[in-house]
């Protein structure tokens, strides 16, 4: 049995789903509202957070220590480099996107606009909204800055950076704060990795109360 | 050549510090100062963050990118177990500490009371004082908890995740913001950890301007 625990709209969640889906490894999704702090999810993970992952009576939380399980348990295809250095920029560009552009970025935009109204704990703040569209440009442009010099974020092949980046992005492109004409880079980039078979499930997925853009499933955006 | 760019009071340069000199891999040290942002700084992080470790012409970023490819050039002694479900056990409590802890405590109380001034960016805001303090008590009794179940924070060994709640609380220390005595486990296990040769070179640390308490570089505190 392989669940799992997850919200639509949670960045670490599609990152998660993303390799898993990649590695044809099938899961059970089980919504969970982690702000109405259920007693059984939290003794699975104290620290309240989706995604948390279980398979039979194993219970895996932190949405990078569910990736390396499942990049050791089944290492086909690769989402890791072979070579100790390359994986190294991959895993640093997991990070700036997990870390740095969620903090700049996501937390400003999604968690302002959606977050908040989905868990009833008040209203969007106009200065995080405007530091969160400020920032995301710059960040934008750093992928178009990597998409000149390579064939994906963090070298010549696909790996978990390219997932962290997207499920960042297309969390943000379902509320329609992605500007994706803003240079061909980032516009070549998020059609190859959109058009992956791993993505459709997420481009599927409906939030109540929120409408994505027309653009937002579409392969041609 | 091996250089780690570093801050004497950076949780994740202390990581890496002790995974460095656990596995007994020598390093020049060269202090840096983020909030100066160093243009040559810069281009080796454009994140901006300490630890920045160079190889000859290699340059690493993220404290656990770095770990992680220390761990893999150089495995002995682990500090990751080898079963992987045990592996992701040891990942999540490194994140646990990595991002939760030093969200909730490290920021408000380091930060505040340390970076702010050392950086001229401010005074120290009362309310988040307030709410690290509240906060580091139920991560105490969690890792009080942990201790009363197992040998070390992830299991049977000694793993990254000890040293990654070893480098926030030892920082913490110096600002003589922990209190050992709130529960046994809690005092047992940093006196397990702070007596490994590892942590001499981290405890010998001065940072102008601050003085730590008497019990912080004393083994018998």
């Amino acid at each position: 049995m392989r669940r799992l625990y997850h919200q639509p709209l949670s960045p670490f969640c599609r990152k998660v789903r993303l390799a898993l889906a990649e590695k044809k490894i099938e899961v059970e999704l089980v919504e969970e509202k982690p702000w109405e702090r259920r007693m059984d999810f939290l003794r699975m993970n104290p620290a309240g957070q989706v995604p948390v992952l279980k398979i039979d009576s194993l219970v895996f939380a932190d949405s990078q220590a569910i990736f390396e399980y499942i990049e050791e348990t089944t290492p086909e295809p690769p989402l890791l480099p072979r070579n100790p250095a390359l994986r190294a920029e991959a895993r640093r560009l997991t990070a700036w996107f997990d870390d740095k552009f969620h903090n700049e970025v996501t937390a400003n935009l999604l968690y302002e606009r959606v977050n908040k109204k989905l868990s009833k704990s008040g209203y969007p703040e106009s200065g995080k909204i405007k530091a969160g569209l400020r920032n995301i440009k710059y960040h934008l442009d750093y992928i178009g800055w990597l998409m000149d010099h390579r064939r994906w974020l963090a070298g010549d092949t696909m790996t978990i950076a390219d997932f962290a980046a997207a499920a960042q992005l297309s969390c943000l492109d379902y509320i329609g704060d992605v500007d994706w004409s803003r240079n061909s880079g980032l516009h070549e980039w998020y059609a190859k990795i959109k058009s992956r078979p791993a993505f459709r499930s997420i481009l599927a997925d409906l939030v109540p109360g929120f409408t994505p853009p027309q653009h937002y499933a579409d392969l041609d955006f």
